[in-house]
């Protein structure tokens, strides 16, 4: 097993995220030495315990922060405030402060005035997931290969972004650094945007009459099912990320919306070319893709 | 091999749907004792030789269609009304014309009126496809366990409409008699809007500027990828299916439009229970899904 880049790692929060990390941490190594973790409600606790992937499980995020050399958020964004200001007080000299939430502008704007003179913070952004959510839904291997995004602001100091790195890099990530504005854009359209369309296509055919929804969830295969499984995936995170993405989402939206209302004109009127353009752009992008073996 | 309900089936057009027919004709069996294609492109009708997957290769549509009895049209549904004029005059006494587009309304409005009386006229759509698209990219087992569609006009001779069921359940598919309004409108939502959408959110992408293009590209999996794999599909086809199916698509994306923009309001004003009372229903309609084994 690879050296630890920390003796300690507190998680606060434990969904599939932390989990897949505490499992990491057991089985590939390289991660941290232990593993503490705590989450808000006692049923989740209580599976963690159960589920055996962590050292020691918390009842608080003060008693959990205690003597950790690094302390990830991974809660959803919209408790980040409230869990800065509880835990602030708790840092170790040195310690190590990190997040693994979707949106990177809000998190600096609420986490980063609570933390401390004496502890350093490394914003961070894993780009993994499943459709599925909680502590049972996490396994050792979801990193591996996957880009793990830190958005260290200016000054921050460099042994504890490297140190970051290296734990995404250990759990088998490509690390790149962002200034968390960019983040923020281009998650607002690869991601929070899709997100938001399927939760609201979803919205729209649910308020079919009931014949026709019928008949919806029978011939879904035809292309309303892929956006259904990027639907699935946990509310209150994703209620958090659209509210804590609000600028740049909104402005993918927007444009996206015009886009739409623009190629339903072109349907409307018949202009064949508008939407032959529109699909070929499609296609090339989805060709690039597929050279980058993204696809 | 079962019974084929057709001595000799004639394709017009012999792209991915088309060839996937022919092939299960030859492994399956129970589609037609004989297969005879044509297609627009010289191309097209070389490659279809050169794979060996028909009986014969026409080089036009009336010399395919003499002497069978059975019809199908495999082309993308723009060309159809030309298609239907060319071929009326050749069509065999009970001769059964029956197609594959993803419109029913067009359909019966475009072919519909070049029909002889000796014909009978079975609309259809099969709900199969991939990505891929060409007669290279067929295969026989395309229609297992997949819905085939029939929407046959009132008064349509019944034998002719057994028989075009049997073809597709000797190809492995469900059928299914639909209204074509109601098919319409469903496929408007389970497949029309969702490609629109995936064309119309690539555009978006692709207008960004370069730097946040390329970063699109590089994190696509996280839920942008598999828009752009509906939006990999045939162009021509996808084309024809807006154009002519634009009344309950042009309903559809309004109905849409409204939400999303209902959706962006709560984003903007920080609604959370409008937000999670969507993604709510998203995931139910994703377990339903889940549940009738579509997902």
């Amino acid at each position: 097993m690879p050296d630890a880049p920390f003796r300690r790692l507190a998680l606060i929060g434990i969904g599939l995220i932390g989990s897949s990390l505490a499992r990491a941490a057991k089985e590939k190594g390289g991660i941290a030495d232990e593993v503490v973790a705590t989450a808000r409600s006692a049923a989740t606790r209580d599976t963690v315990r159960r589920l055996g992937i962590v050292d020691r499980v918390e009842d608080t995020a003060a008693a959990a922060v205690a003597g950790a050399d690094c302390v990830m958020l991974c809660a959803p964004v919209g408790a980040f405030a409230d869990i800065a200001a509880a835990i602030a007080p708790h840092l170790a000299r040195d310690a190590v402060l990190t997040d693994v939430g979707s949106t990177k502008g809000s998190v600096i704007r609420d986490v980063g005035p609570y933390v401390p003179d004496h502890a350093h913070f490394v914003p961070g952004h894993p780009i993994a997931g499943t459709e599925h959510s909680g502590p049972e839904a996490g396994f050792a291997t979801l990193f591996e290969g996957r880009y793990a995004i830190l958005t260290p602001p200016p000054g921050t100091d460099e042994a504890a972004v490297a140190k970051v790195a290296t734990l995404w890099r250990n759990a088998g990530s490509m690390v790149e650094i962002m200034e968390p504005q960019h983040h923020d854009k281009v998650f607002a359209i690869v991601s929070h945007l899709p997100h938001l369309i399927a939760f609201t296509i979803c919205g729209t055919a649910d308020d079919l009459e009931e014949e026709s929804r019928q008949a919806v969830l029978r011939f879904a295969a035809s292309g309303f099912r892929d956006f259904t499984r990027i639907a699935a995936s946990d509310p209150e995170m994703w209620r958090d990320v659209f509210l804590n993405n609000r600028e740049a989402l909104l402005e993918m939206a927007q444009r996206f919306t015009e886009d739409m209302t623009a190629m339903a004109r072109a349907v409307r009127w018949g202009d064949a070319s508008y939407i032959e353009d529109k699909i070929a752009r499609g296609r090339r992008i989805r060709r690039r893709l597929i050279e980058l073996r993204q696809a």
